[in-house]
């Protein structure tokens, strides 16, 4: 493999930085999901923390190393889980954190940001509109700016989430990873392609939001005009180019998945596993759903990556019908 | 403290022949859930692993003690949780299984055990007629009986939750534990009483199923006539007196709670914690709802013990009414 922007020696070191509560996360077999999915499913949880998402790993790199050179402030943009996880890490060290999201984003996912003592900024907008406002932010007041994806720690820090999946035996065939900025899959993929090449990287993305996706098999970056899914944790529009040339390294495939295939995987979730997830962690069931006969027989491991979830939209996605209880 | 029947070495060992699995499982503050409450929570979840439940800590003791003995068979009485343990520990060494249930069980459970290879045995009855039937058919087939909360390997398996609390910093003021045959409260708790005697210990059951809590409180086996609860994985009639015993060594006190505030914490761990679990998991968020001022201002933990719920049921349960949702 061609070398990514990622260190492995840094990603293994990043492990004694994190704090514990977010590592060494569940990893299972969940049996009651496979007759659905016609599959052998292992999923790897990283909801059951507290700030529900893996988005810490990431956030713990930065802060500490804020902390160690004595600075004060760091600014993000965020979808609602980066934000989160980094109001948790600038608060456990006494940074001034400000988030910048877009005022669309999940109430529950702002309302979280606020209750860890973060400023929180809107913006009328997307997410990439809040990524300028926080670059500006930045610039204007000389603090760091947090960039997902693009800072290498976010992305080192989600390929610690590899380390502990190739820990495991028996391996797995494939790897599903939600794809949205690129870190997680970047992360995981340069992992598990540096031990086990033989394990499919898979990056799904729903095609209401395909810009990444679509980059990757084009080669180049494609942006598009608007995103239109419910998966809010991965709608980009403005793929980063150094994102893109190590997804172009590290993932065997993308995948996109609609919108009711999203919502048909939180459901299976919830009922068969007992999960509450947020559209982005269900990526990975939605693409097997799509493509039973693509993982028929295989071992699947996918990544429930967040549980941040309105709770009005949730019901409305995943209750069952009326007419469908038995 | 007297001595329990627990071994503290044997409870350590016990870590080194349970499927890893099961083990190490998160335990984390949950802010989310204590605007609600008024106390701080953390929660240690017990029900991502491959059986949704903390029984397999237990059955995994017990299964490799058989397989280690040269043992084909074992039977046990479930009310659900134990009997899929058994089935997954005991299909892993090609042990034959056979659980006997309550047919009131709950279907899901039912299902699970059933799709886990264990031949399941109804019985028309409670679980404590369960158990009399799986003890005549270990009788006569001269087969190892599981007794749960009786036999030593299941509360010394559940004591190995107790070890994980106390790897933690900083220490709890109190430890919420669901009481039932009493297992998981003389496990954990006599852990938590040999190392850390200033934490609290407290076992949580219903109003409905009280006999344990009444017996503890009259320090004398105190039966039932019947049981009337949603919460099913902790509704015996029958104390076992050495349980007992035990249990009046290692818990400060019982509390017994309402259907309504089971259901409640239910939905505040689905709600705020994106957990489905089931009603026996809600027991200690019950019993905060129920004694605010006793547990205000403290860091309290309540084990997360299980999440198999029938799903119609659990709407029911814990779904908002129409009019209530916003």
């Amino acid at each position: 493999m061609q070398e990514t922007r990622l260190d492995t020696a840094r990603i293994r070191a990043a492990r004694r930085v994190i704090d514990p509560v977010f590592l060494d996360t569940p990893l299972y077999r969940c049996e009651a999901l496979e007759p659905d999915l016609g599959c052998t499913v292992s999923i790897k949880l990283e909801t059951a923390n507290p700030i529900r998402s893996f988005k810490a790993r990431g956030t713990e790199i930065v802060a500490s190393q804020l902390a160690d050179n004595g600075s004060t402030a760091v600014v993000c943009a965020s979808a609602g889980n980066l934000g989160q996880a980094l109001a948790w890490s600038g608060r456990a060290r006494e940074l001034d954190v400000t988030v910048v999201a877009s005022r669309a984003a999940p109430a529950a996912k702002l309302e979280r940001i606020r209750a860890l003592d973060a400023t929180l900024e809107l913006v009328d907008g997307d997410f990439d509109m809040a990524r300028e406002r926080a670059a500006a932010m930045a610039r204007d007041n000389d603090i760091r700016l947090v960039e997902d994806s693009l800072d290498i720690e976010t992305c080192e820090g989600a390929a610690t989430i590899g380390l502990e999946l190739l820990d495991t035996a028996p391996s797995f065939d494939a790897v599903l990873i939600a794809l949205g900025g690129g870190a997680l899959a970047t992360g995981v993929g340069h992992v598990v392609k540096t031990w086990a090449p033989d394990v499919e990287v898979i990056g799904i993305q729903p095609l209401g939001a395909p810009a990444m996706a679509r980059s990757w098999r084009q080669r180049r970056v494609v942006t598009t005009e608007a995103t239109n899914t419910i998966a809010d944790g991965v709608a980009g529009r403005l793929p980063i180019p150094a994102v893109l040339d190590d997804l172009l390294l590290v993932a065997d495939d993308t995948v996109l998945v609609q919108e009711a295939s999203i919502t048909a995987g939180m459901r299976i979730l919830h009922d068969h596993a007992g999960l509450v997830v947020e559209p982005s962690a269900a990526l990975g069931i939605a693409a097997i759903l799509e493509n039973r006969d693509r993982f028929a027989g295989r071992h699947v491991a996918t990544i429930v990556c967040g549980s941040n979830v309105d709770l009005d939209a949730y019901h409305r996605w995943v209750d069952p019908a009326p007419n469908r209880r038995s």
